[in-house]
């Protein structure tokens, strides 16, 4: 046997070192579904179950296929929801099929007939109808099937509610072993995911700043491609821009993980019950807020109305120390969460919030006519130059105000 | 038989009244889907389908509950990879039965076994490493579901070609079921809904550009709810902002729905073939950057920085004047895409410039000192109110210019 052993584990020592280097899990992923089929398919290739379950197999391999996730909270929401609802269609098709058999041969078919169009059509005019049933949609496909199925070879069959029985049966051994080897074989936790996503959002908003600010002090404004040409291209040239849009369309995302996130069990880090995922979700909006604020400066980086070629060199100072402040900020911000931690950052945001107030007496204040640099003086002699300057810094101050409703968000 | 017919007639007139009145025709599609499963169990009421095809036409009532969507396109779509996927799985299980039959009685149920194990990981694995192949996870679970059921069940049944042929002729009628009702009866096009989505969004910008002038123009400063008890409850009472921010969400909406609307045959008033529905998509982008400025200008209305309590007139005005030209703007490309002209608005275009030009004049020009409304002059007495209404104005003025962008993209 020595022979096989070495190639054996030089394979898994091989599959090993990949699943490392694969950030998202995906290989764990794919052989926990191969293995959960074959698990299933036992049933069919040992002689004992077959004798027991015959073809029916199909409905165990169909509930693992329709309910295995790649988060377990996932799987575990649409598990209780589709054995749930599998276990109602079968309670209605039972009837259907009772009632079809209590009242004759002649209107049988019909009775099933009838009754087949009627759910059939109520069943999905409820998904459509309600717009907070959209999720559901692909178990509900499951449902219809299961009902469908059940109603049509139970008249065949003619043991309605044997067959609905050894079905759920069925459905129930699929949804069990998806179950235990989703949770106990390398989980994928969605709350884990959820925590990742949140952090990693912290990290560009706190990048693209720092990117867009620097662009808009050092390039030179011819050097800024056009609007019109670079809208549908995306940018290609700012890395941490394009993080901050992944941030900005996160709000989904989020929200999905934070709703499965609910469905796990304690675990890990996270070792209470009814851990706040909703939270998460929150920040984030919070956080969006902020990237919005990322957006429109972006947005004046591309204007039409271009930047002062020569920046005095006094407001480039100001500008740079306050971005990296609010930069700091956040960043620490996103590693308290990532730490779990709550700590108040008075030092900094006091910082922040002197650097903001010097940074908009240098812009806007005229009172003091000695320093030629405030914006009213500058005003004068290069219109647009201003302009663009004006929308840049005070949306900056924008945004570190947001800041603070950041950190409270976050304290909580 | 005249005794039935009177409630029946009146029956289908509530229908009919009913199904007017529902905008998203759901119940029309709803009784479809009833009518679809109902064709297709007749091929288990009826005697003579029955004795050819058993109990595997749960096979063809798999294949409508996974390919009928809402759309023409979309169904179409979803039923061609189906068909094919499930055709490529037929093959695959079929040559992995023939190979497990051939190396013999004790070696089969394993090299089944493995099979079914190493192609589910495969497959899984596929899906999941390529993220452009995230939207047919769906349709995914059909063939992953087809492959595992037909290898299973030709091992134990003992012709796997044969149990193959059988189901894929089902699947090939279950597909053709699905595809004509949606096309024959009430067909519901994803051509025509992108184009209502499209337009939709033209007007609900043009909308919460206007809103949030007015609001801005004529609300008292400490009327507007601040920021922090407003951001989580996503301002209810500006129900054009609402809109406009399912404008800026719609991207995947109105991709999806192109994606869909180039598997529609022509159709309507979209009657040549290979209709540019990608160009649908390009507009929403450009139309989506002006959004994006729309929010810049509510964050400006619910900053931190407040406008000044009253605002002089003249700003008023020119501010009013520009805003309300530019809604008219887009609301008449809006227009344009609706009734499919290609008419170029220079009449607008040109009017909209000079107001810009004027508004930018009187509030960023210092060098004619006589108006005392200039943004100097108003800096010096009131700065923080004067950061806000500059932040404002400039942002109004990079909105107006990127409404340029969307009238080149509009005349495509």
């Amino acid at each position: 046997g020595g022979v096989f052993v070495v190639p054996f584990k030089r394979c898994i020592h091989g599959i090993k070192k990949f699943a490392k280097e694969d950030k998202n899990r995906v290989i764990i992923f794919s052989l926990k579904v191969g293995f959960t089929i074959l698990i299933v398919s036992l049933l069919v290739l040992c002689q004992s179950p077959y004798k027991l379950f015959g073809n029916d197999v199909v409905w165990c391999i169909l509930t693992v296929a329709s309910m295995f996730e790649y988060t377990v909270g996932d799987t575990f929401n649409k598990g209780v929801s589709r054995v749930i609802g599998c276990f109602l269609a079968g309670i209605l098709a039972v009837a259907i099929d009772q009632a079809a058999i209590h009242s004759g041969p002649v209107a049988e078919p019909y009775i099933i007939g009838v009754g087949i169009f009627f759910f059939g059509a109520l069943f999905t005019s409820i998904l459509k109808l309600k717009p907070s049933m959209e999720p559901y949609g692909d178990g509900f496909r499951t449902i219809l099937l299961t009902f469908c199925a059940l109603v049509v070879s139970g008249y065949r069959v003619g043991h309605p509610l044997k067959t609905a029985v050894t079905r759920l049966y069925l459905i129930s051994i699929g949804g069990l072993v998806a179950a235990l080897v989703n949770i106990l074989i390398f989980p994928i936790w969605a709350g884990e995911e959820l925590h990742k996503e949140l952090v990693e959002d912290f990290d560009s908003v706190a990048d693209s700043l720092e990117e867009c600010v620097k662009k808009y002090l050092e390039d030179d404004a011819s050097d800024q491609p056009e609007f019109s040409k670079t809208v549908l291209d995306e940018f290609p040239d700012e890395p941490a821009y394009q993080k901050c849009r992944s941030a900005l369309d996160s709000s989904k995302k989020l929200e999905t993980l934070a709703n499965s996130a609910k469905w796990e069990p304690p675990h890990g880090r996270f070792c209470h019950f009814l851990y706040p995922w909703s939270e998460y979700v929150k920040v984030g909006t919070v956080l969006r807020y902020c990237a919005y604020e990322v957006k429109a400066l972006h947005g004046v980086l591309h204007s039409e109305i271009q930047p002062p070629h020569v920046l005095p060199t006094a407001f480039q100072s100001e500008i740079r120390k306050a971005s990296h402040e609010a930069a700091e900020l956040i960043r620490c911000l996103g590693k308290d969460i990532k730490d779990l931690k709550h700590t108040p950052h008075t030092t900094l945001q006091e910082k922040l919030h002197s650097s903001t107030e010097h940074l908009r007496h240098t812009t806007f204040s005229c009172s003091d006519s000695s320093t030629a640099l405030s914006l009213a003086a500058f005003t004068s002699s290069e219109s647009t130059a201003a302009l663009s300057l004006a929308t840049f810094t005070s949306l900056l101050i924008e945004f570190f105000s947001r800041l603070d409703h950041l950190a409270e968000a976050d304290l909580k």
